[in-house]
């Protein structure tokens, strides 16, 4: 049989991970999710060279970084993963790329049990792009929605804010590179942009607490303020709640970054969510039980207008720009 | 609320086609495929620029190719469709080009029963590129595969075959254009190239009656070569029952172009599909009502060779390309 180079290609690389039966050993037009009662959940997220990742990041971190932010979006929904599909445009079917994207692909797909089910692959005379479509299962009706915060509830986070904005701003140079001399401090931060943790261990968590959530992948400011706009509320956060690592933490004591760039900096992946008062307790637990970090951050706040945040002394930061955004 | 350019791009131009429950009005950042007992079937398909389609081709075309592929995979999988989500690399957000593609999205979605769910719209330096991970559905494990071709059986098509090759020839200009006089020839076979027509009515007809089945993309010989690969046999077309449009007819006996072209062209986006002698006329019958012609092509047989293409005259045509590959 006549293989063409595509063909070959998909062989090569990605039929080895594509395990799961419902993905037909990539033989097919086609694979299928086989029902089992739950709702399944959807979302795709596109990452770029050159827009969401960085022309000589390493392809094993390009790889999972594609899945993770499909991942994250799912954890915040409240939703185990239950597959993917992944749309790759290259400009040339180069080995020395494709294996290590492909081989990280499969381990983070065993890691997070989300086997890859199918793709498409294509050439492209710009940048890459790497495209997943994630599949999720939640009892039926159960996802947390980004609406369903109520005036009263908690804003929490879980993990820390700014280390990915930071590591970014060290890949580019400049006066964040500078002042982080640290070696493992600055692969650190440079590892939080490049390889998100997503909060899969927080789905179900998440699921029997939070009255909303989402993730954080455009910057908690303004992320916060779309979750505070599709529920119909506004939310009063104090900055000093908001969790950093020691290494943003000393960055902002120094005077080297602000914390603003901070909370509108992009690609934290970690979930927000809203949550009554006397849920707050047993949701901090259940986290601390499954190993996830959780800070209260603030409090939901009947209104429309953008949520304000408060410093140490009392008083309202303005921000210049709330969160990254494409145009 | 501050709403950023993305935001507000999908509000203006994809919340208003995403009726779906499903969608959530586009506010969250995933959405649900409800189960209904049925097998959830999943295909994926990018249209990129210069690759997939041409820069000038006009936006609401670009936007039906792009839904439309990938409805063709389904109905060739005898899957009903059920939704799609969308990635959508721009270079920036053109209301020229916004408007006119994201009307014509949804008035496909709506004459499939297709409906928009979700998606991704990001920001790229370099070409436009159309993403669409579409969901379908079958009775439990009654997905039609590649596999599955038995010999001694039929294969057969629907449609015709070329049309597609021809329109891009006389977008590019050269001999075909040159032949193509008549602009309404021209127009059509363009058509068929930009806007192809999914064989959604055949979706129930190929599962009740078709042993394997794929759609034809990248040239009915390659696409037949990997049917035949993935179920173990072989096949011998019969080159004269390959069903050709009067156009494309008429460019043949001038002999502008050769047959071999135009079955190792792509985007014909038709059904090419195996079935056992005695579910023939049943097939061709339930097609008919369908208002969908279909043509019986050539015959399974044992083997492990390449599909052989046999001329009026009884000789074996040998290719020298069996279809589009991206590598």
């Amino acid at each position: 049989m006549a293989v063409s180079g595509e063909d070959a290609l998909i062989a090569r690389y990605f039929r080895p991970i594509a395990t799961d039966p419902g993905a037909f050993h990539l033989d097919d037009d086609a694979a299928v999710l086989r029902p089992d009662g739950n709702d399944i959940v959807v979302t795709t997220d596109a990452i770029i060279e050159g827009v969401h990742f960085l022309s000589d990041d390493p392809p094993d971190t390009v790889a999972r970084k594609a899945l993770r932010v499909n991942l994250s979006d799912l954890a915040a929904k409240g939703a185990m993963p239950a597959g993917f599909v992944l749309t790759l445009a290259l400009r040339n079917a180069d080995e020395a790329w494709l294996k290590p994207f492909a081989t990280a692909l499969g381990e983070d797909a065993a890691q997070f049990a989300c086997p890859l089910l199918g793709g498409d692959t294509v050439s492209t005379p710009g940048p890459l792009m790497v495209s997943v479509t994630a599949f999720g299962r939640v009892p039926p009706g159960k996802m947390i929605h980004r609406s369903g915060a109520k005036a009263g509830e908690r804003v929490m986070v879980t993990g820390t804010i700014g280390d990915a904005a930071l590591g970014l701003a060290i890949l580019r140079g400049g006066k964040v590179h500078a002042a982080a001399s640290d070696k493992a401090t600055r692969e650190a931060l440079i590892g939080r942009y490049r390889v998100p943790q997503p909060r899969v261990a927080m789905a179900e968590i998440v699921r029997g607490h939070a009255s909303a959530a989402m993730d954080v992948s455009d910057g908690l400011a303004g992320d916060l303020a779309k979750l505070c706009g599709v529920s119909g509320v506004s939310a009063v956060i104090d900055l000093v709640s908001i969790p950093l690592s020691d290494a943003a933490q000393d960055l902002v004591s120094r005077g080297i970054v602000g914390l603003e760039t901070l909370i509108a900096g992009g690609d934290d992946y970690e979930i927000l969510c809203t949550l009554p008062e006397d849920c707050v307790e047993a949701f901090a637990q259940a986290a601390r039980d499954a190993g996830v970090a959780v800070s209260s951050i603030g409090t939901v706040v009947a209104g429309s207008a953008d949520p304000k945040f408060i410093d140490g002394q009392g008083r309202e930061i303005a921000l210049e720009r709330l969160s990254y955004s494409h145009f």
